[in-house]
């Protein structure tokens, strides 16, 4: 199964009042993550959504807040691909702080493949053999037959 | 059991390439559905920081993205208080396009209430009395007799 | 000459660990202005961008910071439309503190009209007309004929 | 004189419906521009805030746009220090694209130096006579003999 790190550095813009990272910014923290993770893959995120016409939406996320992250603090985005189907992929995050590894935050992400026009569509063939790698399973969703 | 709406309109800095507001500005919006629903309630979120010591921090969210939001789109942000204990008090919200009244989003959020020292304390009564006739049943939390 | 206020209120997300609204912010406040502004006029800046294939492209951004805003804070977003000209606008703001009327920063912004595909293009004719009546001066821009 | 690269990615959330990069954003990569010189040069923003109560708080911010930044682009932001002063310090900035180096926005800010109280104040000697070597002249403010 694959895991991903990726790095990102807690900015100014992103503190709140309490001197905390606002914690809206996990999800794009998360973000971060999945493309990173795409990228370590050979598969750039743009290209996919530019050449392919396939857009990796958003349809749920969750997130449980452990420690705070503060400001100029690096944190460790560690991503893994927990489903892969057909026209849904889903994904868990782990948010460490570098370099003690305390777990500031974890989360889960679903989403739905659309095409430019909003509508879901398949993922393309070469996207689904190249994350069914990555899945824990190790197999790709095969439609109808899904235990899920 | 108290309802309050709130309204925001759709910021151009908050869209993305997609052309709909990038996901993670819901968390936002929510919380501007608490702070205004505190308000409707005669409580100003910032008196409870800075007279009060009484920081409520987002420990949990979730969120499911039904429809995209698009530039310009006025939302109405749907906030009830679900739960109401000595320590934690949880929110469920609604995001709806006007005029329409078609749902965008639902999430909830779940909290702790704080110090400055980031370390967890009793609300105080004031609040827990003002906020448990907000709440679903009507009563506030009974400490260790409570069922959940 | 038109001046237009809109309000907008500080939230949580736009503070800082100073206590403070976070400096960008202000840009985002100004274009609220701006487009409340042409609203006030009746022109729907969502729609001038969709069915009339007009951005109003920021090329240039000015800020001067006097006073903080902190949480909370309603501001008022004084907004004028300082020239007029075939592909150019330009705009002046202040934020202002309600209700003290504290000035805590002043602005200015220039654009140039593009269409879609990114390229300048003239205003069309009938927001030339509408523009220029909120002007200083109240006349548009005469091509090469102008003094600027 | 010093100049500092720094790098950043353009973040899905930093887009917008346009399909660039918003430009508040820029402001932010500034800052980023900011810290990270201060960091080569041995100096770590947050320890400056948190041990030396030195807060470097913008009072202005001028930027002009050239080119557009899109999703996935890899930013150079390019900073250097252009005056250092008893209490102010100013800095400008250069966003260029990688690995093309097409320049996509340049930028000035100017700050004040404040405590933990809002109130200006000045920059302690440890800092001045390291910022000194960074400014194009090599010289620190002088104080009333300052010829600017």
């Amino acid at each position: 199964m694959l895991e991903h790190d990726a790095i990102v550095r807690v900015r100014y813009a992103e503190t709140d009042r309490m001197g905390v990272a606002y914690h809206s910014n996990f999800l794009i923290w998360f973000e971060i993550g999945r493309v990173e993770m795409l990228r370590s893959m050979g598969v750039r995120y743009r290209e996919m959504e530019d050449a392919d016409d396939c857009n990796i939406v958003v349809v749920e996320v969750h997130c449980q807040y452990k420690k705070s992250a503060v400001y100029d603090d690096v944190l460790r985005i560690r991503t893994r691909m927990t489903e892969v189907r057909k026209r849904t992929v889903r994904f868990a995050y782990q948010v460490l702080r570098d370099p003690s590894g305390e777990l500031l935050a974890t989360g889960e992400t679903a989403h739905v493949v659309c095409g430019r026009d909003g509508r879901p569509k398949s993922l393309p063939e070469k996207y689904r053999a190249l994350f069914a790698a990555a899945e824990p399973a190790g197999q790709p969703d095969q439609g109808s037959t899904s235990p899920r």
